[in-house]
């Protein structure tokens, strides 16, 4: 039995495995069936974490830097999928493709979640080039320079009012004519002065070069296509949480989640079982953000401690 | 009026003015009256930031980083002391020593909390060299070495417990005879071998030389003194929540606040007041963590952003 599995590497799982092996948890596992890291390595550049400001280096060196102190105090790295999680008695029991289940006496869940893509040409070349999901993130890259957003719904239009701050020119392209978000948000941005709104109009292709991507090809209802020239572009068509380890054999959650599939918890990262936690992107109200992330995963892996002591 | 004024320039407020700045918000003051980079400056080592792990370098040089990125978005200091804030029809204002209150849109406070000492020779002189006053960040430094534990509360017990998983040998002194924390956690201490209880016995003197600490001198109620020989020393006898800027001129908090004067947040920052937000070691559940302290900064600032955006 181990203390403590921690199901995902990126920054909340790996920060959770940090705390966990330096507070004195002897077994600690975290499980990632590729190389951990996380979203954040597929980025060019990173200037928001606080304490790495370094323009010459992308996401990858960026974590490159949290693999040695992370695993420094113990965790251990298991190159394995983990199917689900349910608890029986007082323990938990992770099924794992293609191996023995394995016993844990408390969870970290830190799966994340993937933005979606609207799967045209040029999105997956020139990602993290040009190509984002993410305004926080990248939005400051492209200050006083043009940028296009995609998607129609609450978060599309405020992530494209959060770029007019930035960028002195938004175009918001929506397939529909009407859009899904609050007519609040709407109407917020409707009348902001440097947001166009591009409508009834899909993207059909992002275009670049070597340096990156240079713009986006529209087609318009009737058919007609035309080119629109901007170093940015920013796609918000939606999240898929990665929550599925915490579904049993009859798809339902073993723990609260809200109706997006974000894992419901409080602030102290427990979720609705105890000894269940849950932490960075998959947690409701979670801001994206590596450094939020890290910090969300220090938490939980205090509270597995804590939660161990109070076993004891 | 400026858009945001952050209050306190640990962790926390940093990252809130990095956010705050880079998200696009034109007027965002940050008020510390001394050198931004909070009760971290004060540490020797660290080594549980995720992404430094450096262990030739102080809190001062690991903070030291953090100004040139956390200001370069333009974010502005303004070296005075806030002595309160209030909120009136949309806006807060600042009440400023010696100087003309200030009127923002939003307010971020970030004013942390400070561990009480004990007050006894030697303590000052080797702070962050063997006196500690946190187990989560300094513990492991001691692994497999003996510690001597201060205090009698709920938390003194628990670090006691938490160190006691990774240190030989924790001796923990406390000035009565029975303790004011949970009978279950008192429990759980006194069946832990490697804990010894030196009960009825005050801290006279943090003994050390110019390498840090070295040991503790004690009197036991009787007045016979002994030394006992341990590296680390940790002291957990309470905090106080720098909370004064949130109290009215009738001393009433303008935002709920917990019995022990923590800011009621929720996972959003958010305080009971529309447009207040709190974040890192004054908030309620806080773990007294930089990366948690600074991810809740950039939480709050994205936060006062959407504010923003919703009153436009």
């Amino acid at each position: 039995m181990i203390d403590c599995a921690i199901i995902g590497g990126g920054p909340a799982g790996l920060t959770a495995g940090l705390y966990a092996t330096r507070g004195g948890l002897k077994n600690v596992v975290l499980f990632e069936k590729g190389m951990p890291g996380g979203q954040i390595t597929q980025s060019s550049e990173i200037e928001n974490y606080p304490g790495f400001f370094d323009h010459t280096k992308s996401g990858m060196d960026f974590m490159d830097g949290w693999q040695k102190q992370c695993f420094h105090f113990g965790l251990k790295h298991q190159m394995d999928e983990v199917l689900s999680v349910s608890k029986s008695d007082d323990n938990f029991t992770l099924a794992i493709r293609g191996k023995d289940p394995i016993v844990a006496k408390t969870v970290i869940v830190c799966t994340g979640s993937t933005p979606k893509r609207v799967e045209i040409k040029g999105e997956d070349e020139f990602f993290g080039r040009g190509v984002s999901t993410c305004a926080t993130c990248d939005g400051f890259f492209y200050k006083d320079k043009e940028v296009a957003v995609i998607g129609g719904g609450d978060t599309a239009l405020e992530e494209a009012y959060y770029l007019s701050n930035i960028c002195s020119k938004v175009y918001l392209i929506h397939r529909r004519d009407t859009f899904r978000a609050a007519p609040s948000t709407v109407e917020r941005v409707k009348k902001k002065e440097n947001i166009q709104l591009i409508l009834d109009t899909r993207p059909k292709e992002i275009l670049g070069d070597t340096m990156g991507a240079s713009g986006l090809l529209l087609e318009d209802k009737n058919g007609t296509t035309s080119t629109l020239n901007v170093p940015g572009v920013f796609i918000f068509v939606g999240h898929n949480v990665n929550n599925s380890v915490l579904k049993d054999k009859n798809n339902n959650f073993i723990c609260e989640v809200n109706e997006q599939g974000q894992v419901v918890v409080n602030l102290k990262m427990e979720t609705s079982i105890d000894g269940l936690f849950a932490a960075g992107d998959m947690r409701i109200d979670a801001p994206k953000q590596v450094v939020s992330a890290a910090g969300d995963g220090a938490i939980a892996a205090l509270g597995a401690i804590a939660y161990i002591q109070e076993q004891a």
